[in-house]
């Protein structure tokens, strides 16, 4: 990953391009239900790579990758995730509630790989530009390097699913992490069992995708 | 943006477009200085779309986009911006100080397209799914739908410049928006001026991107 911006010229990215890269970017998929083979490291390792060419406010890179293998650890987490699934289910009823768990939110017994991905926040890098007036921007650059690992894997043809349901300081306990890393996401990664165009939360009647038009304003 | 699932299949992306992809991810930077060129309505279209396909928890899909057009509202957003910055500017000290102000880190003066991105945190969306635990994933949704339009405007040869040093409420309050509206983003979007493979901030010696190894745990 060393950058040497003398020896290249800025490439120019062409309509096949533009057309696969928009392809990409609708067969995206929040993956749930994973095939359990494993991932070569060499793909993991470019997962990683895009990741860490994400944007970061004042150049922090505050994203940090725990690779949770540990069978007792991964059974920590199973178990937070029960018990945050049980508290969500309470808040429904009826209809709502059957399809809530219907819905087998995590890929988390079936993923072969897990991340849980922090942010730094007692990181010096950056030395705070930016984000003064906006400290969250620490954390939304944890996010950008999320979705870039996401559209990377999706072209290698990996599924990655976010699972949010779950107790960050309890995750953060069992890990053994950092008091000043905050959890922004824990990902399951693995090579999906079916690829679909639409999200599987439309396919299930959860929600429906709005109309573009309504989330643009003109001031 | 009609999504069809049945009248196509699950695209193979090879190892040309994958290459192309890092490319792209390598070359997208945080561009300050624009051309004030106009955009074409039909590519601001596409980076809406793209912006617009990002994952959502449970479907919420809060991202709100604001173009900002109006004189009047351009100005009040600089001065603010103007405003944030002499106080972010008091926190440092001798060269880092005169660096910091050399960064020219708005593009504002000059980009012709101005977003601001907000996360609507009131919106039934979702029914809420996902984000009991971690509320905080609606705004990290958002910040994917940013993820993803800045990438396509690199494929398309269009810069995004992501501004934080402003004050949340006095954009808010500028722009006449709701107060369930959350300022997530800032960007000014058009044509760069020189495109560059290392960031700005790294070449202007702030900062320099660390070891991507020193990002990864084993647990």
């Amino acid at each position: 990953m060393t950058h040497t911006p003398s020896d290249s010229d800025p490439p120019v990215f062409d309509q096949t391009f533009q057309d696969q890269l928009f392809e990409l970017l609708r067969w995206r998929r929040d993956v749930r239900h994973f095939r359990p083979d494993p991932i070569a490291p060499s793909d993991l390792n470019r997962l990683l790579e895009a990741a860490m060419l994400a944007p970061s406010v004042g150049l922090s890179q505050p994203w940090r990758y725990v690779q949770v293998q540990d069978p007792k650890r991964r059974r920590a987490i199973r178990e937070i995730f029960k018990q945050c699934n049980r508290e969500a289910l309470a808040a429904y009823h009826g209809e709502q509630a059957r399809l809530y768990a219907s819905l087998k939110l995590a890929g988390l017994e079936d993923a072969p790989v897990h991340y849980a991905v922090y942010c730094d926040v007692s990181t010096d890098q950056g030395h705070g530009l930016g984000s003064q007036t906006m400290p969250e921007t620490l954390q939304y650059s944890v996010v950008a390097s999320i979705q870039n690992l996401w559209l990377a894997a999706r072209a290698l043809g990996i599924g990655v699913g976010w699972v949010s349901i779950l107790d960050p300081q309890a995750v953060l306990a069992a890990l053994d992490l950092p008091a000043t890393w905050e959890l922004t996401a824990y990902l399951c990664v693995g090579y999906p069992i079916e690829a679909h165009l639409d999200p599987e939360l439309e396919r299930r009647k959860w929600e429906a995708r709005a109309d573009p038009g309504s989330m643009l304003l003109i001031r």
